[in-house]
């Protein structure tokens, strides 16, 4: 990876392509990837739910799934196009990623905050392409989204 | 499955059912199951850090996974051998997965109590077998059991 990885706006375009692929699979389009010290990919992913038939592979877990065994996450950078959900928040805060960069947090606010005050850098871009994409699915297959954030209709 | 399984130590005994397995496979000891509301069992897994090099694969997550795709988690039970951490804490409050029976939470005190106060019930089962299995891995495997709740050595 160039350095320019380590810009959060490179690093959200990464997330987004995944993103915008899952929205053409039909599936849950967030995306993620965690980033290492150096700022070189160590991860990437996006949500797989319809996909693969697997409602645990939120985006953030795809890309700490695809990172693969890790001794640590020390200078880690998690960036995802969507506030994470208190599974992958949860996640974040279990594996001490230290850093996350997320897209947008209008069309879900989940637990960013609480990362931040636990002493994760957080650092909101509030993207007008990953909320528009979020906006058109959340209007297209709410019941979808509402499964994958286990919001009962 | 028989209404037997609405009793907490008979749901306990799949998820030790599962631990037992990994700890046999090398794997880290930690199993949990996810029952429906009626006692049936919907899932069954065990942390498979080891067994499939994925990271993202805590007992409860591949208890998630393996109950497949749901509308919703009303009246579930997620049974684990062991205290759940942050990221698997974060799945049962996300997914709204209204009761956890815990196996142990004496190696390893995860975040049941703070799923209690944020209206889970949680049910500590206190149970020996679970603790001397995860007390023998701990001792053989320091390094896989940090590596796997991400605690730097």
């Amino acid at each position: 990876m160039t350095s320019e990885a380590a810009d959060p706006a490179a690093m959200l375009a990464v997330a987004l392509a995944e993103a915008r692929k899952g929205f053409a699979e039909g599936g849950v389009p967030v995306g993620a990837a965690l980033f290492g010290p150096d700022g070189g990919l160590l991860g990437r992913g996006r949500n797989r739910r319809v996909q693969d038939g697997d409602p645990s592979l939120h985006a953030e877990t795809a890309a700490f799934r695809a990172a693969g065994r890790r001794p640590g996450y020390r200078g880690t950078t998690m960036v995802t196009t969507l506030s994470p959900c208190w599974y992958c928040g949860g996640l974040i805060r279990q594996f001490g990623i230290p850093r996350v960069i997320v897209g947008e947090s209008r069309t879900f606010t989940g637990c960013h905050a609480w990362l931040a005050r636990h002493g994760v850098e957080v650092l909101v871009l509030d993207s007008a392409e990953c909320a528009d994409l979020m906006r058109a699915f959340v209007a297209a297959r709410p019941d979808l989204w509402h499964e994958d954030i286990g919001q009962d209709a």
